[in-house]
Protein backbone atom coordinates (compact mmCIF):
# COMPACT_ATOMS: atom_id res chain seq x y z
CA UNK A 1 0.00 0.00 0.00
CA UNK A 2 1.39 3.40 -0.73
CA UNK A 3 2.43 5.97 2.18
CA UNK A 4 1.99 9.33 1.68
CA UNK A 5 3.51 11.93 3.57
CA UNK A 6 1.62 15.36 3.90
CA UNK A 7 2.88 19.05 5.02
CA UNK A 8 -0.12 21.13 6.67
CA UNK A 9 -0.44 24.80 7.26
CA UNK A 10 -3.50 25.80 9.42
CA UNK A 11 -5.14 28.15 11.66
CA UNK A 12 -6.18 26.25 14.57
CA UNK A 13 -8.33 28.91 15.96
CA UNK A 14 -11.48 27.41 15.05
CA UNK A 15 -10.27 23.89 16.33
CA UNK A 16 -9.98 22.00 19.52
CA UNK A 17 -6.18 20.96 18.18
CA UNK A 18 -4.55 18.80 16.26
CA UNK A 19 -6.44 15.83 17.39
CA UNK A 20 -9.75 13.98 16.76
CA UNK A 21 -11.74 14.74 20.02
CA UNK A 22 -15.70 14.54 21.02
CA UNK A 23 -15.79 18.26 22.11
CA UNK A 24 -15.39 20.03 18.51
CA UNK A 25 -14.04 20.19 15.30
CA UNK A 26 -10.20 18.70 14.92
CA UNK A 27 -7.64 19.57 12.08
CA UNK A 28 -7.02 15.44 12.08
CA UNK A 29 -10.87 14.95 11.66
CA UNK A 30 -11.54 17.46 9.10
CA UNK A 31 -8.10 15.82 7.08
CA UNK A 32 -9.51 12.24 6.96
CA UNK A 33 -12.93 13.40 6.08
CA UNK A 34 -11.68 14.99 2.93
CA UNK A 35 -9.90 12.13 2.91
CA UNK A 36 -12.38 9.67 2.53
CA UNK A 37 -14.44 12.11 0.14
CA UNK A 38 -12.11 12.33 -2.09
CA UNK A 39 -10.43 8.40 -2.40
CA UNK A 40 -13.71 6.70 -1.33
CA UNK A 41 -11.26 5.26 1.17
CA UNK A 42 -11.25 4.66 5.10
CA UNK A 43 -7.89 5.83 5.95
CA UNK A 44 -6.28 6.97 9.65
CA UNK A 45 -4.12 10.09 9.11
CA UNK A 46 -1.09 10.25 11.67
CA UNK A 47 0.40 13.42 12.74
CA UNK A 48 3.73 14.60 13.91
CA UNK A 49 2.96 16.07 16.92
CA UNK A 50 -0.43 17.43 18.81
CA UNK A 51 -0.90 20.78 18.62
CA UNK A 52 -3.89 22.35 21.72
CA UNK A 53 -6.86 24.04 20.54
CA UNK A 54 -5.78 27.27 18.97
CA UNK A 55 -2.69 26.58 17.90
CA UNK A 56 -1.41 27.08 14.49
CA UNK A 57 1.12 25.15 12.33
CA UNK A 58 2.95 26.41 9.28
CA UNK A 59 4.29 22.87 8.80
CA UNK A 60 2.76 20.22 10.44
CA UNK A 61 3.75 16.55 9.25
CA UNK A 62 1.23 13.49 8.72
CA UNK A 63 1.21 10.57 6.98
CA UNK A 64 -1.35 7.96 5.91
CA UNK A 65 -1.93 4.70 3.56
CA UNK A 66 -4.12 4.55 0.60
CA UNK A 67 -4.81 1.01 -1.30
CA UNK A 68 -4.56 2.93 -4.80
CA UNK A 69 -1.54 4.79 -6.34
CA UNK A 70 -2.30 8.68 -6.64
CA UNK A 71 -0.28 11.29 -8.37
CA UNK A 72 0.73 13.84 -5.83
CA UNK A 73 -0.58 17.01 -6.79
CA UNK A 74 -3.97 15.38 -7.84
CA UNK A 75 -3.74 14.21 -3.96
CA UNK A 76 -2.89 17.61 -2.73
CA UNK A 77 -5.87 19.82 -4.54
CA UNK A 78 -8.13 17.21 -3.95
CA UNK A 79 -7.46 16.98 -0.53
CA UNK A 80 -7.37 21.34 -0.52
CA UNK A 81 -10.78 21.29 -2.63
CA UNK A 82 -12.69 18.83 -0.13
CA UNK A 83 -11.24 20.80 2.78
CA UNK A 84 -13.06 24.32 2.06
CA UNK A 85 -14.29 25.81 3.97
CA UNK A 86 -11.70 24.71 6.74
CA UNK A 87 -8.63 27.08 7.24
CA UNK A 88 -6.58 23.95 6.51
CA UNK A 89 -4.28 23.92 3.68
CA UNK A 90 -2.26 20.95 2.16
CA UNK A 91 0.60 22.13 1.36
CA UNK A 92 2.72 19.05 -0.24
CA UNK A 93 2.04 15.43 -0.76
CA UNK A 94 5.07 13.71 -1.37
CA UNK A 95 5.28 9.72 -1.73
CA UNK A 96 7.48 7.96 1.07
CA UNK A 97 8.53 4.55 2.30
CA UNK A 98 6.09 2.60 4.44
CA UNK A 99 9.08 2.97 7.24
CA UNK A 100 7.91 6.80 6.61
CA UNK A 101 6.31 7.80 10.22
CA UNK A 102 5.33 11.24 10.77
CA UNK A 103 5.36 10.79 14.56
CA UNK A 104 8.24 7.89 15.33
CA UNK A 105 10.66 9.09 12.63
CA UNK A 106 10.65 13.08 13.64
CA UNK A 107 14.02 14.26 14.58
CA UNK A 108 13.33 17.75 15.14
CA UNK A 109 10.22 19.48 15.76
CA UNK A 110 10.33 23.63 15.58
CA UNK A 111 7.73 25.91 17.21
CA UNK A 112 7.81 29.73 17.00
CA UNK A 113 6.31 31.91 19.28
CA UNK A 114 5.08 35.54 18.19
CA UNK A 115 4.65 38.43 20.22
CA UNK A 116 3.12 42.03 19.64
CA UNK A 117 5.36 44.29 21.80
CA UNK A 118 2.98 47.74 21.83
CA UNK A 119 0.16 49.61 23.79
CA UNK A 120 -2.12 49.90 21.55
CA UNK A 121 -4.22 47.22 20.72
CA UNK A 122 -4.44 44.53 17.95
CA UNK A 123 -5.96 44.05 14.52
CA UNK A 124 -5.37 42.03 12.03
CA UNK A 125 -3.34 39.84 14.07
CA UNK A 126 -5.96 39.12 17.06
CA UNK A 127 -5.57 35.10 17.05
CA UNK A 128 -2.44 34.98 15.79
CA UNK A 129 0.03 36.53 18.69
CA UNK A 130 0.37 37.43 21.72
CA UNK A 131 0.06 41.28 22.93
CA UNK A 132 2.76 42.32 25.52
CA UNK A 133 1.65 45.71 26.65
CA UNK A 134 4.90 46.34 28.60
CA UNK A 135 8.14 47.03 26.70
CA UNK A 136 10.48 43.50 26.74
CA UNK A 137 14.46 43.33 26.91
CA UNK A 138 14.53 40.60 24.55
CA UNK A 139 18.73 40.59 25.07
CA UNK A 140 18.09 39.63 28.73
CA UNK A 141 15.01 36.93 27.31
CA UNK A 142 17.30 35.44 24.93
CA UNK A 143 20.22 35.15 27.31
CA UNK A 144 17.68 33.76 30.34
CA UNK A 145 16.86 31.44 27.30
CA UNK A 146 19.69 29.74 26.77
CA UNK A 147 19.43 28.54 30.61
CA UNK A 148 17.15 26.12 29.08
CA UNK A 149 19.39 24.39 26.11
CA UNK A 150 20.49 20.72 26.41
CA UNK A 151 19.29 17.89 28.31
CA UNK A 152 17.29 18.68 31.72
CA UNK A 153 14.04 17.10 33.70
CA UNK A 154 11.51 20.34 32.67
CA UNK A 155 8.90 19.02 35.00
CA UNK A 156 8.76 23.34 35.79
CA UNK A 157 7.53 23.68 32.14
CA UNK A 158 5.02 20.96 31.51
CA UNK A 159 1.29 20.62 32.11
CA UNK A 160 0.08 18.66 35.29
CA UNK A 161 -2.18 16.54 32.13
CA UNK A 162 1.13 15.85 30.27
CA UNK A 163 1.07 12.03 29.51
CA UNK A 164 4.87 11.86 28.57
CA UNK A 165 6.70 8.99 30.35
CA UNK A 166 10.01 10.98 31.62
CA UNK A 167 10.02 14.91 32.00
CA UNK A 168 13.88 14.58 30.79
CA UNK A 169 13.69 16.44 27.14
CA UNK A 170 16.86 17.80 25.01
CA UNK A 171 16.32 20.97 23.59
CA UNK A 172 19.10 22.18 21.00
CA UNK A 173 18.28 25.64 20.05
CA UNK A 174 15.94 28.76 21.78
CA UNK A 175 16.16 32.01 20.03
CA UNK A 176 14.45 35.26 21.08
CA UNK A 177 14.80 38.12 18.54
CA UNK A 178 12.98 41.78 17.84
CA UNK A 179 11.99 43.18 14.55
CA UNK A 180 10.27 46.39 15.28
CA UNK A 181 7.09 45.63 17.30
CA UNK A 182 7.44 42.03 16.74
CA UNK A 183 8.85 39.75 19.25
CA UNK A 184 10.13 36.12 17.74
CA UNK A 185 10.58 33.34 19.95
CA UNK A 186 12.10 30.05 18.40
CA UNK A 187 12.54 26.39 19.84
CA UNK A 188 13.58 23.16 18.74
CA UNK A 189 13.84 20.04 19.82
CA UNK A 190 13.29 16.04 18.79
CA UNK A 191 10.43 15.98 21.04
CA UNK A 192 8.28 18.44 23.79
CA UNK A 193 6.05 18.22 26.67
CA UNK A 194 2.63 19.01 26.73
CA UNK A 195 2.65 23.05 27.26
CA UNK A 196 6.59 23.45 27.12
CA UNK A 197 7.16 26.08 25.11
CA UNK A 198 3.71 27.84 26.14
CA UNK A 199 5.54 27.74 29.84
CA UNK A 200 9.24 28.79 28.20
CA UNK A 201 7.62 31.72 26.80
CA UNK A 202 5.83 32.46 30.10
CA UNK A 203 8.65 32.46 31.91
CA UNK A 204 10.31 34.26 29.35
CA UNK A 205 8.27 37.16 29.22
CA UNK A 206 8.63 38.33 33.15
CA UNK A 207 12.13 38.20 32.47
CA UNK A 208 11.72 40.41 29.79
CA UNK A 209 9.43 42.59 31.97
CA UNK A 210 12.18 42.48 34.61
CA UNK A 211 10.23 40.64 36.88
CA UNK A 212 12.58 37.75 37.03
CA UNK A 213 16.37 37.78 36.60
CA UNK A 214 18.38 34.87 35.23
CA UNK A 215 18.90 33.31 38.63
CA UNK A 216 15.29 33.28 38.76
CA UNK A 217 15.11 31.27 35.58
CA UNK A 218 17.86 28.89 36.81
CA UNK A 219 15.75 28.07 39.89
CA UNK A 220 12.22 27.25 38.07
CA UNK A 221 14.59 24.89 36.18
CA UNK A 222 16.21 23.52 39.42
CA UNK A 223 13.05 23.62 41.09
CA UNK A 224 11.53 20.48 38.76
CA UNK A 225 8.08 21.80 40.50
CA UNK A 226 5.19 22.89 38.54
CA UNK A 227 4.26 25.60 40.51
CA UNK A 228 7.62 27.02 39.92
CA UNK A 229 6.85 28.01 36.35
CA UNK A 230 5.24 31.14 35.37
CA UNK A 231 1.70 32.01 33.91
CA UNK A 232 1.44 29.88 30.69
CA UNK A 233 1.39 32.07 27.98
CA UNK A 234 -2.23 31.68 25.36
CA UNK A 235 -2.10 29.15 22.28
CA UNK A 236 -3.04 32.42 19.56
CA UNK A 237 1.07 33.18 19.40
CA UNK A 238 2.36 29.83 18.91
CA UNK A 239 2.98 27.94 15.30
CA UNK A 240 4.33 24.77 14.91
CA UNK A 241 6.60 26.01 12.12
CA UNK A 242 8.37 23.02 10.78
CA UNK A 243 9.41 18.76 11.18
CA UNK A 244 12.66 17.53 10.03
CA UNK A 245 13.21 13.62 8.93
CA UNK A 246 16.41 11.89 8.32
CA UNK A 247 16.72 12.18 4.60
CA UNK A 248 18.23 8.60 3.27
CA UNK B 1 -7.29 74.51 20.09
CA UNK B 2 -4.74 72.05 20.15
CA UNK B 3 -4.48 69.84 16.96
CA UNK B 4 -3.05 65.84 17.36
CA UNK B 5 -2.00 63.78 14.62
CA UNK B 6 -2.65 60.01 15.09
CA UNK B 7 -1.42 56.92 13.32
CA UNK B 8 -3.61 54.20 13.09
CA UNK B 9 -3.39 50.43 11.91
CA UNK B 10 -6.31 48.76 10.40
CA UNK B 11 -7.98 45.74 9.42
CA UNK B 12 -10.08 46.93 6.20
CA UNK B 13 -12.16 43.99 5.95
CA UNK B 14 -15.45 44.59 8.01
CA UNK B 15 -15.29 47.99 6.85
CA UNK B 16 -16.94 50.25 3.78
CA UNK B 17 -13.26 51.78 4.00
CA UNK B 18 -11.89 54.82 5.73
CA UNK B 19 -15.02 57.39 4.13
CA UNK B 20 -17.90 58.01 6.31
CA UNK B 21 -20.20 56.72 4.39
CA UNK B 22 -24.23 55.58 4.70
CA UNK B 23 -24.08 52.07 3.33
CA UNK B 24 -22.06 50.61 5.75
CA UNK B 25 -19.81 51.26 9.23
CA UNK B 26 -16.58 53.32 8.16
CA UNK B 27 -13.48 53.63 10.12
CA UNK B 28 -13.46 57.23 10.13
CA UNK B 29 -17.00 57.16 11.48
CA UNK B 30 -15.73 54.62 14.46
CA UNK B 31 -12.96 56.93 15.53
CA UNK B 32 -15.13 59.72 15.37
CA UNK B 33 -17.15 57.99 17.59
CA UNK B 34 -14.84 56.84 20.01
CA UNK B 35 -13.18 60.77 20.36
CA UNK B 36 -17.19 61.51 21.63
CA UNK B 37 -17.58 58.99 23.71
CA UNK B 38 -13.85 59.94 25.16
CA UNK B 39 -14.05 63.96 25.25
CA UNK B 40 -17.56 64.61 25.09
CA UNK B 41 -16.74 67.27 21.81
CA UNK B 42 -17.71 66.82 18.62
CA UNK B 43 -15.06 66.97 16.10
CA UNK B 44 -14.25 65.59 12.67
CA UNK B 45 -11.23 63.68 11.83
CA UNK B 46 -9.43 63.76 8.95
CA UNK B 47 -7.28 61.15 7.15
CA UNK B 48 -4.30 61.32 4.72
CA UNK B 49 -6.05 58.89 2.53
CA UNK B 50 -9.14 57.64 1.50
CA UNK B 51 -8.95 53.40 1.60
CA UNK B 52 -11.22 51.14 -0.03
CA UNK B 53 -13.31 48.63 1.40
CA UNK B 54 -11.14 45.71 2.55
CA UNK B 55 -8.16 48.07 2.34
CA UNK B 56 -5.84 47.47 5.17
CA UNK B 57 -3.76 50.05 6.80
CA UNK B 58 -0.44 49.68 9.13
CA UNK B 59 0.25 53.36 9.09
CA UNK B 60 -2.95 55.41 8.04
CA UNK B 61 -2.24 59.43 9.32
CA UNK B 62 -5.81 61.59 10.02
CA UNK B 63 -5.97 64.79 12.55
CA UNK B 64 -8.01 66.55 14.45
CA UNK B 65 -8.67 69.36 17.10
CA UNK B 66 -10.08 69.68 20.34
CA UNK B 67 -10.77 72.15 22.73
CA UNK B 68 -9.16 71.20 25.26
CA UNK B 69 -5.31 69.59 26.25
CA UNK B 70 -4.82 65.95 26.37
CA UNK B 71 -1.79 64.40 27.15
CA UNK B 72 -1.22 62.27 23.95
CA UNK B 73 -0.82 58.92 25.89
CA UNK B 74 -4.07 58.98 27.22
CA UNK B 75 -5.79 59.90 24.23
CA UNK B 76 -4.22 57.14 22.14
CA UNK B 77 -4.93 54.58 25.32
CA UNK B 78 -8.87 56.55 25.69
CA UNK B 79 -9.64 56.58 21.89
CA UNK B 80 -8.36 52.65 22.10
CA UNK B 81 -10.30 51.72 24.66
CA UNK B 82 -13.42 52.92 23.01
CA UNK B 83 -12.44 51.78 19.42
CA UNK B 84 -13.09 48.64 21.20
CA UNK B 85 -14.20 45.64 19.80
CA UNK B 86 -13.41 47.10 15.87
CA UNK B 87 -10.18 45.90 14.82
CA UNK B 88 -8.82 49.40 15.07
CA UNK B 89 -5.92 50.57 16.76
CA UNK B 90 -4.28 53.80 17.61
CA UNK B 91 -0.58 53.48 17.45
CA UNK B 92 0.37 57.27 18.47
CA UNK B 93 -0.92 60.79 19.26
CA UNK B 94 0.92 63.72 18.71
CA UNK B 95 0.27 67.03 19.28
CA UNK B 96 0.59 69.35 16.09
CA UNK B 97 1.17 72.52 14.85
CA UNK B 98 -2.05 73.86 13.61
CA UNK B 99 -0.32 74.26 9.77
CA UNK B 100 -0.01 70.59 9.78
CA UNK B 101 -3.15 68.59 7.88
CA UNK B 102 -3.29 65.09 7.23
CA UNK B 103 -4.17 65.50 3.93
CA UNK B 104 -2.95 68.39 2.53
CA UNK B 105 0.62 68.32 3.94
CA UNK B 106 1.68 65.22 3.03
CA UNK B 107 4.59 64.83 0.89
CA UNK B 108 4.56 61.01 0.35
CA UNK B 109 1.92 57.76 0.84
CA UNK B 110 3.29 53.98 0.80
CA UNK B 111 1.64 51.18 -0.17
CA UNK B 112 1.97 47.52 0.13
CA UNK B 113 0.67 44.79 -1.95
CA UNK B 114 0.92 41.73 -0.50
CA UNK B 115 0.61 38.58 -2.71
CA UNK B 116 1.09 34.64 -1.87
CA UNK B 117 1.84 32.42 -4.56
CA UNK B 118 0.82 28.56 -4.66
CA UNK B 119 -1.40 26.85 -5.49
CA UNK B 120 -2.78 25.60 -2.00
CA UNK B 121 -5.61 27.97 -0.64
CA UNK B 122 -4.98 30.43 2.57
CA UNK B 123 -5.83 30.06 6.19
CA UNK B 124 -4.67 32.73 8.08
CA UNK B 125 -4.05 35.16 5.26
CA UNK B 126 -7.31 34.67 4.13
CA UNK B 127 -9.07 38.62 3.72
CA UNK B 128 -5.21 39.82 4.09
CA UNK B 129 -3.31 38.72 0.86
CA UNK B 130 -4.04 37.99 -3.01
CA UNK B 131 -3.47 33.96 -3.68
CA UNK B 132 -2.22 33.88 -7.15
CA UNK B 133 -2.14 30.32 -7.78
CA UNK B 134 0.40 30.27 -11.02
CA UNK B 135 4.06 30.98 -10.92
CA UNK B 136 4.60 34.39 -11.00
CA UNK B 137 8.33 35.54 -12.55
CA UNK B 138 9.28 38.43 -10.29
CA UNK B 139 12.04 39.44 -11.60
CA UNK B 140 9.65 40.67 -15.22
CA UNK B 141 7.15 42.30 -12.54
CA UNK B 142 9.97 44.37 -11.38
CA UNK B 143 11.58 45.48 -14.19
CA UNK B 144 7.52 46.14 -16.19
CA UNK B 145 6.93 48.35 -12.67
CA UNK B 146 9.81 50.17 -13.55
CA UNK B 147 7.82 51.55 -16.34
CA UNK B 148 5.30 53.45 -14.46
CA UNK B 149 8.14 55.51 -12.44
CA UNK B 150 8.08 59.21 -13.10
CA UNK B 151 5.91 61.41 -14.13
CA UNK B 152 2.59 60.04 -16.81
CA UNK B 153 -0.49 60.27 -17.75
CA UNK B 154 -2.01 57.26 -15.79
CA UNK B 155 -5.63 57.04 -17.38
CA UNK B 156 -5.44 53.26 -17.68
CA UNK B 157 -4.53 53.04 -13.96
CA UNK B 158 -7.37 54.93 -12.84
CA UNK B 159 -11.26 53.52 -11.31
CA UNK B 160 -13.43 55.29 -14.28
CA UNK B 161 -14.98 56.59 -10.61
CA UNK B 162 -11.91 58.49 -9.89
CA UNK B 163 -12.59 62.12 -8.79
CA UNK B 164 -8.44 63.83 -9.01
CA UNK B 165 -8.94 66.53 -11.21
CA UNK B 166 -5.94 65.47 -13.26
CA UNK B 167 -4.63 61.63 -14.17
CA UNK B 168 -0.77 63.11 -14.34
CA UNK B 169 0.66 61.42 -11.15
CA UNK B 170 4.36 61.03 -10.23
CA UNK B 171 5.35 57.41 -8.90
CA UNK B 172 8.56 58.04 -6.80
CA UNK B 173 9.20 54.34 -6.73
CA UNK B 174 7.91 50.80 -7.44
CA UNK B 175 9.53 47.44 -6.35
CA UNK B 176 8.74 43.94 -6.26
CA UNK B 177 10.33 41.42 -4.36
CA UNK B 178 9.90 37.64 -3.34
CA UNK B 179 10.38 36.12 0.07
CA UNK B 180 9.98 32.67 -0.16
CA UNK B 181 6.17 32.21 -1.44
CA UNK B 182 5.17 35.92 -0.69
CA UNK B 183 5.74 38.38 -3.31
CA UNK B 184 5.33 42.00 -1.89
CA UNK B 185 4.75 45.18 -4.50
CA UNK B 186 5.93 48.70 -2.59
CA UNK B 187 4.55 51.76 -4.34
CA UNK B 188 5.32 55.21 -3.44
CA UNK B 189 3.65 58.50 -4.79
CA UNK B 190 2.77 62.06 -3.17
CA UNK B 191 -0.43 60.84 -4.30
CA UNK B 192 -2.05 58.04 -6.10
CA UNK B 193 -5.42 57.67 -8.45
CA UNK B 194 -8.31 55.81 -7.16
CA UNK B 195 -7.99 51.95 -7.84
CA UNK B 196 -3.93 53.12 -8.95
CA UNK B 197 -2.02 50.48 -7.36
CA UNK B 198 -4.93 47.41 -7.35
CA UNK B 199 -4.70 48.29 -10.96
CA UNK B 200 -0.75 48.31 -11.31
CA UNK B 201 -0.41 44.96 -9.46
CA UNK B 202 -3.45 43.60 -12.08
CA UNK B 203 -1.34 44.68 -14.96
CA UNK B 204 2.21 43.53 -13.16
CA UNK B 205 0.58 39.88 -12.35
CA UNK B 206 -0.20 39.29 -16.20
CA UNK B 207 3.45 40.18 -16.46
CA UNK B 208 4.67 37.99 -13.62
CA UNK B 209 2.35 34.93 -15.84
CA UNK B 210 4.05 35.51 -18.97
CA UNK B 211 0.72 36.93 -20.63
CA UNK B 212 1.93 40.63 -21.10
CA UNK B 213 5.94 41.13 -21.84
CA UNK B 214 7.71 44.52 -21.57
CA UNK B 215 6.03 45.71 -24.12
CA UNK B 216 2.62 45.33 -22.93
CA UNK B 217 2.89 47.50 -20.09
CA UNK B 218 4.38 50.17 -22.23
CA UNK B 219 1.22 50.13 -24.43
CA UNK B 220 -1.09 49.85 -21.30
CA UNK B 221 0.33 53.02 -20.41
CA UNK B 222 0.71 54.71 -23.26
CA UNK B 223 -3.11 53.72 -24.24
CA UNK B 224 -4.67 56.18 -21.53
CA UNK B 225 -7.32 54.56 -21.43
CA UNK B 226 -9.06 52.68 -19.25
CA UNK B 227 -9.98 49.61 -21.32
CA UNK B 228 -6.28 49.32 -21.34
CA UNK B 229 -5.63 48.19 -18.09
CA UNK B 230 -5.63 44.13 -16.67
CA UNK B 231 -7.94 42.96 -14.41
CA UNK B 232 -7.93 45.04 -11.50
CA UNK B 233 -7.23 42.76 -8.31
CA UNK B 234 -8.51 42.50 -5.09
CA UNK B 235 -8.20 45.08 -2.03
CA UNK B 236 -7.27 42.40 0.19
CA UNK B 237 -3.64 42.42 -0.10
CA UNK B 238 -3.59 46.55 -0.44
CA UNK B 239 -1.69 48.34 2.70
CA UNK B 240 -1.42 51.79 3.15
CA UNK B 241 1.84 51.71 4.70
CA UNK B 242 2.75 54.91 5.77
CA UNK B 243 2.45 58.76 5.20
CA UNK B 244 5.58 60.90 5.20
CA UNK B 245 5.24 64.88 6.01
CA UNK B 246 8.23 67.36 5.70
CA UNK B 247 10.13 67.23 9.10
CA UNK B 248 10.21 71.23 10.68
Amino acid sequence: MPRYKITIEYDGTPFVGWQMQDNGASVQAAIIQAMTRLTGEETHVFGAGRTDTGVHALGQVAHFDLTKEWRTDKLRDGLNYHLKPDPIAILQVEQVDEEFDARFTAIRRHYLYRIINRRSPLTMDKNYVLLALKPLDVDAMHEAAQLLVGKHDFTTFRSVACQAKSPVKTIDEISVSRYGQEIEVTVSARSFLHHQVRSFVGCLKLVGEGKWRLHDMKQALDAKDRVACGPVVLPDGLYLTRVDYDEK
